[in-house]
């Protein structure tokens, strides 16, 4: 597919194949690219298989900053290193690598600490350029730059990514499994198991059963939780949750007058020890609150909505109901740390992955794979991306 | 004082001195009232000291329900016990209590768990009854009843308590000291002590140098936190707060443009690790909210803010700052387990109580005591009920 196969492609500019998404909301638009080769701390990697992620299809949406155009979305994803800049020690030439769009520099404050995954070096932000240099290593045909999306760029055959970017994985894992580390379930599966600490035992209540909430579930049963419940306006969700723990279903369009958060309470006998927003809609905030236990209950925002959403709470249950509110970025998952445990979970046959992934296609079909994820039949769709 | 002297009180009737509350936000009515013997699970107190704690003005000044008259206010207090009502094991005649207006039955799931101090069996709320009876145990001299509040009254010589809401402390200490653990000392101490549990060497910042901000700070000193930052308007505070350990001051009246959070996060290279909101306003959440480190900051929400009132975050910053809301009903603290501790820790001169008692008077003048606490220069104003 590149223009240097058969030769060391190494220090020049590799051509190849991208969707680009020349403007918000159409079409991504296969066409030839340049990418230029690593700068210091970088690396360039042969993608092998991408997934769609919600986030793409809202960034693809977006018309105003930070959505811009022309751009390569794209950011869960596998691949192989194809080359690396100067001072890269972490990954060298034929690595597996999974790149994540939080960086992990492994030595500021927030990267030693064990409480943060927020690295203070390079700082996670929605910008169109690389993760440490202000440019793009995007080009098209005549020259003009394209640029980045969440520092990844996976729908892309080759993409450069930043060191801080790349969790190194072991090449036994299937690429079109590998992949969904890159987000969306290690996002799910570590809200549970890192941001919330579930106990074995405990009760779970997930709103919005989208891959991010089953997710959830898959970690809150690999943490032990005695019951998972999950909440969704889909009654079809119930059968689906079940492969990934889901032991009880509300539907939050047949509970009349009572609100959910009634109903949880009367299901659990005061309340959830756990509540997870997976939707993405501030207003759903207050509710999963409201169905926490008092006196522990945590209620963990993972999904992500509109920018300048604002979330609501009564004043006095914030004083007077021992609860917790926190929000959960990759889940507070170190994806350098976290994304070899969850592979070798998944090798152990301790994490399901299989099931997320509903549908697979050829990159040449990728915008089949928006129409898939708008439909609502699809959990993961995988893209191989140089068959 | 009481009609019984002389001969046992015990299962009649006490006739005493209350300062009554008969019309909303006027000078209570020091009259003679009848206080019944105490009930199934509850023991009636003889009240050495009470002091006057900023609720007991916002309560004293509502009109509407749950304010209501007559009604005996007072919720921060220390006395013996006169006697007890039946089924009564926890304390006996002659022992020296705390009462405390939130309950501890000792025996419910949140009363044998470790992380909640919200009983179930007898729940808070203010109410103009006994904790376990919908009755009160006080009326006027013509046989009407008074209402009771928050579960202690201590405005009376005499009061009837549910041994729930019964802390049972060592004599030897002072009772013009024992009270302020009653409530708002407590309240502040634990907050950093149980419920952010501050960690030695991290910075503290709080918002409102009142007395609860200040038993804060307190509460921070013991835990060894480096820095405690006091946020207030009156610049007076920051040489009252360095005898409570606090170390830097931001007058937040001459912040300029800038705001509060800003400053903070400049003093502190990107935030506070803890941040306490003491003030009472839904709208300052925010702005300790902001104040917060990134990727472990807590925010502890202490003051009482007016019913209904609303606090509002940015939805993205919950999501991506994996920073941490939380309230403190009594400091998170359980009556019977922690006021004993606090106590101890008083006589072995660890704990400073002195400093918080500004003022001392005698039952007669307690309106004056409304006076002192509105005017700003109280911290704490003791009231001696029996001398």
């Amino acid at each position: 597919m590149e223009a240097a196969s058969g030769m060391s492609s190494e220090g020049r500019p590799i051509q190849c194949k991208a969707a680009v998404c020349r403007r918000a909301g159409e079409p991504l638009v296969i066409e030839n690219v340049m990418v230029a080769p690593p700068m210091s701390r970088e690396a360039r990697i042969r993608i092998t298989c991408t997934s769609l992620c919600h986030s793409d299809i809202t960034f693809w949406r977006m018309k105003d900053p930070p959505g811009i155009c022309p751009r390569i979305l794209g950011h869960e994803a596998v691949g192989v290193v194809e080359s690396v800049g100067e001072e890269v020690r972490e990954v060298e030439k034929g690595d597996v690598v999974v790149p994540v769009f939080l960086p992990e520099c492994g030595e500021c404050e927030d990267c030693r600490s064990t409480k943060s995954n927020l690295c203070s070096t390079v700082r996670f932000r929605v910008s169109p350029w690389m993760a440490r240099h202000e440019s793009t290593r995007f080009t098209d045909m005549k020259g003009n730059p394209i640029y980045h999306f969440l520092f990844v760029s996976s729908f892309s055959q080759y993409t450069v990514v930043d060191v801080a970017n790349l969790a190194k994985i072991h090449p036994s894992l299937p690429p079109n499994r590998a992949c969904l580390l890159s987000c969306g379930v290690s996002t799910g599966v570590g809200a549970a198991w890192v941001t919330a600490a579930v106990e074995a035992g405990s009760t779970v209540a997930i709103f919005g059963l989208g891959s991010i909430g089953l997710a959830v579930a898959e970690g809150a049963r690999l943490c032990g939780a005695g019951r998972i419940i999950g909440v969704d306006l889909n009654p079809d969700k119930f059968e689906i949750g079940k492969k990934f723990g889901v032991t009880h279903f509300v539907n939050s369009g047949e509970c009349g007058d009572k609100p959910v958060s009634q109903v949880i309470k009367e299901m659990t006998g005061g309340g959830a020890d756990y509540c997870f927003e997976c939707v993405g809609m501030a207003s759903l905030v207050h509710e999963a609150y409201a169905s926490c236990r008092k006196g522990w209950g945590k209620t963990i925002v993972v999904g992500v909505d509109k920018p300048g959403s604002k979330l609501s709470l009564s004043s006095a249950e914030v004083l007077h109901s021992g609860k917790v509110l926190t929000g959960s970025l990759f889940g507070g998952l170190k994806p350098k740390t976290h994304i070899p445990i969850l592979a070798k979970r998944y090798l152990d046959k301790e994490l399901q992955l299989d099931d997320f992934v509903t549908h697979e296609i050829d990159f040449e079909d990728i915008n089949r794979a928006f129409d898939l994820l708008l439909e609502g039949q699809c959990l993961r769709c995988v893209i191989w991306m140089n068959k």
